[in-house]
């Protein structure tokens, strides 16, 4: 029964909802003989000893040393910082990935930085929640979710292969892109459906207060939705924002475009510009039930 | 065992989603003696015999003969139409509601047509599903979600407790509002909510093919939530912009502005005003999971 796992050592940085869900994943499968941990934050690193979700240190240096995979699970704004550390610690032939919501970013921040013999190969998990913390993650996340790999050019394929079949066996689909392309396709499949969703709740927070809680009571009606998509972590949203800057703006012009459209067949009455518009819609969440992803 | 039912016999106009669910949390709680039904659609109206929710009519008048509670559950475009026929039809002492997601627009059609005697309390579930027709209804649609009901001045008070009553016993829990802060209020709730999720997925539907099926696959990361909000029924959503433009368009403005000094903020790299503005929504999500509708 006892099957092989994939890497040896892997080390996380950050044991936060993604980097303790990978955890977890990996305990489950026995996908890594070890894991080792290195977190900023004590809390952290006290609930990731107390969850037993590896070997914990206080050093970031000792998380990586002879880890033959390490994962960094930090907020995007916190990678230019781990560059050099990382540098110092890694050994020759380990893979060095991530899972931050942006690629071309985590390639600007962190290329510079790979020591010759080492396989830098980001990542990205389309799978979250808009919880954060070591105490919200959970093995299951990944399973049936996409994860996306985004090599740069000359990566040894061995070693993404290797590390494609980590993120199959903890129940992903995984798909290689280019780092920019992921940027383009990320800014409307979620850069965008956030920014929007905090506006909404923003513009909400300043109404009169009486309206605001007739707001909240009667949310059940469309707006609550975007409540928890506009709960996701702060810290978090802003990095990627900083970090996907140029895509992020020109789809929001293309949104904003469509929706002066719009904005227009209200003020003038065109009934049928609303229908046909709200018609075309109904078919995209047909892809998405028959593509099992609703 | 037997109850008294509130009403000796409802009459339904609009079998869909809201008019079966109805019908069914009626029988369910035998909160009617008789349940009477009509649609403009063959189809509605067999599938409603089919499902045995009440006596179904092929005329609006047979159906109304006698009740002593209507309730009229159209797209909001067909009210004008009915206005008519319902004062031909309605017996004196009758209550005349409805659950149109518009109120103001409701008074102005059906309002002059109420014969003397007739109780008008016009009235709003918030309670739906994207799904459409007699067959996507359920008992359980209004339970533990609020119903507003706006009755005009002068309205009997008797006529309304009796009305309300039958929404608590349907596990509603019911407001009385003004028809013009009815829509004030739903403007932001539900309507701007379902406007920008209608633009936002018709924005997606306008890139290059290959981009399409990539957010299609990888709309797990918050677009998702979009498309189901964008799957609702077109004419309902016509109809519903058609007739609360002003309220519409006045919220949708202030979505504009707020919407524009995020851009300015992601454009400029004004980390600490997106920070701020995400840490203020989250306080929002927080209040609606206190206050039971998450
Ligand atoms: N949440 C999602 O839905 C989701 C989905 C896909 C990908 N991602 C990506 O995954 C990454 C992690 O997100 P998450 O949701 O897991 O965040 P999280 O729950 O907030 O956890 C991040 C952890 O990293 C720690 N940290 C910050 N800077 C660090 C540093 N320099 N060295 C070591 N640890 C550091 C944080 O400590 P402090 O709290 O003290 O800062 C925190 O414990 C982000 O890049 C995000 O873009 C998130
Ligand atoms: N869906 C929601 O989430 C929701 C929530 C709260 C309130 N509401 C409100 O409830 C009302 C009904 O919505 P729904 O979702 O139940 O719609 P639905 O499922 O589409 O059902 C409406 C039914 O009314 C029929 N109809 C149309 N014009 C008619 C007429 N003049 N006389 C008799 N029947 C007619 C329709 O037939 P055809 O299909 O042939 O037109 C259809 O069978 C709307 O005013 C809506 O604003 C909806």
């Amino acid at each position: 029964m006892t099957e092989t796992p994939i890497f040896p050592r892997v080390g996380i940085i950050g044991i936060g909802l993604i980097g303790s869900s990978l955890a977890r994943a990996m305990q489950l499968g026995r996908l890594a003989g070890e894991i080792t941990i290195f977190d900023a934050s004590a809390e952290a690193r006290a609930a990731a000893q107390e969850l037993d979700l590896g070997q914990v240190h206080d050093r970031l240096g000792d998380a990586i040393a002879d880890a033959d995979l390490v994962i960094v699970a930090v907020p995007i704004g916190a990678y230019a910082a781990l560059g050099p550390q990382l540098a110092r610690g890694l050994k020759p032939g380990a893979i060095l990935s991530d899972v931050g919501s942006v690629k071309q970013a985590v390639v600007r921040d962190l290329g510079p930085h790979v020591p010759e013999g080492v396989h830098f190969i980001p990542g990205h998990p389309i799978a979250g929640t808009e919880h954060s913390g070591p105490r919200a993650g959970f093995a299951e996340l990944f399973k049936g979710r996409w994860a996306i790999l985004t090599p740069v050019p000359g990566t040894d394929s061995a070693a993404t292969e290797r590390l494609k079949a980590l993120w199959e066996r903890m129940g992903s689909m995984v798909e290689i892109m280019e780092p920019s392309h992921h940027d383009q396709v990320l800014a409307i499949t979620s850069h965008l459906p956030h920014l929007i969703a905090y506006t909404i709740v923003d513009t909400a927070t300043q109404l009169e207060t009486s309206t605001q809680s007739e707001v909240i009571k009667f949310s059940a009606s469309g707006f609550r939705d975007f409540t928890r998509i506009a709960a996701s972590d702060p810290t978090m949203w802003r990095d990627i924002f900083l970090n996907n800057r140029e895509a992020v703006l020109e789809i929001l012009g293309r949104f904003t475009e469509d929706l002066t459209a719009l904005q227009r067949a209200i003020r003038w009455g065109e009934g049928d510009k609303l229908f046909e518009t709200f018609t075309r819609t109904r078919e995209v969440r047909r892809g998405i039930i028959d593509a099992k992803q609703a």
